[in-house]
């Protein structure tokens, strides 16, 4: 998606470690009309799939899954992120480890919120290397729920998240495809997959 | 505001300590369409204000916050909540207390996103004791931004946030107030303030 290719390449910056940062429009700064575009372009996708239901990860899921959902006209539920180990009530509870932090943490979707009958699409900021989506898909396979698609708006393709993805035959779709990061810059993958 | 009163009617709990409970369509599961109707109301009535940004705390401020950024084609900046004595650099800190929780955290927003030359809309999803709001008006004030206006979706207006926020004299307008709330229900002040 090239309004968000160049929205990555006007507005990041790649720190130290290749980490991309994207605080400007997706992560602490909203940009509101590229969320739109970018649920929109979620709910083009997977328009004719029968999503009952979208699920992301607080917190910078949230934007672009409730544009999605305005469109699809299906509620968003995000997961909590706790610290593991916390007592939880009548939830979908999940331990997911995060590589840039170096430690564990729950995510958390209240039973009262998925079923046996919801038909879901994830959305997600980042794809790396899946810990996220596949705590997700974990959640769903718990209450029952089948998977629709996944939506992802930035991929590193170089990280082992896609692969895993692929592996579940899951339809995704990624807005942006990072298929190398460094000091020298970001290329992306191109219409081609190339 | 009639379509949010009739949600928190229909599909808010009361639970014990006369907690308000929205989870399914504010605070864990989100209806796109009730965030969307929220965020209009908020842009029209802070349209002629002047405002450059949205400031909001993750995590529920941000759909309804992000809806009225879209309107008013500005970007939304949402403070990071963290275990207090985290280190955090270029960033504005201020320390929050949680009377739910009794713990301390802190809000913090980054320096890149807030300015001397920012007019802000503050959003959030519940006014209790004023403490959020109260940590984005010190966080406004330490990076010499004014802010324009205080949008609330849903008020307790029992307890002290309110007088709080009505001290400072900023223009403050909550989406639904609630007058009392207790094992016998639930009331909202009428359009004439009673």
């Amino acid at each position: 998606m090239k309004l968000l290719e160049d929205a990555i390449l006007e507005k990041g910056t790649i720190l130290e470690g290749n980490v991309l940062k994207v605080d400007n429009f997706l992560n602490h700064q909203i940009d509101p009309a590229l969320m739109k575009a970018l649920g929109d372009e979620f709910a083009r996708e997977f328009a004719d799939k029968g999503i009952t239901k979208i699920l992301t990860v607080e917190t910078s899921g949230i934007a672009p899954a409730v544009f999605a959902g305005l469109e699809l006209g299906v509620p968003v539920v995000f997961g909590r992120k706790n610290k593991s180990l916390t007592l939880q009530d009548n939830m979908f509870t999940t331990s997911v480890y995060s590589y840039t932090k170096q430690t564990s943490s729950d995510i958390s979707i209240s039973k009262d919120f998925l079923s046996p009958t919801d038909h879901v699409l994830l959305i997600d900021d980042f794809l790396a290397n899946g810990q996220a989506i596949s705590g997700l898909l974990s959640i769903c396979k718990s209450a029952g729920a089948s998977v629709a698609g996944i939506g992802i708006v930035i991929e590193k393709s170089f990280q082992k998240g896609r692969r895993i993805v692929e592996e579940t035959g899951i339809p995704i779709l990624s807005l942006a495809r990072i298929k190398s990061l460094d000091e020298n810059g970001l290329v992306f993958i191109d219409e081609e997959g190339q």
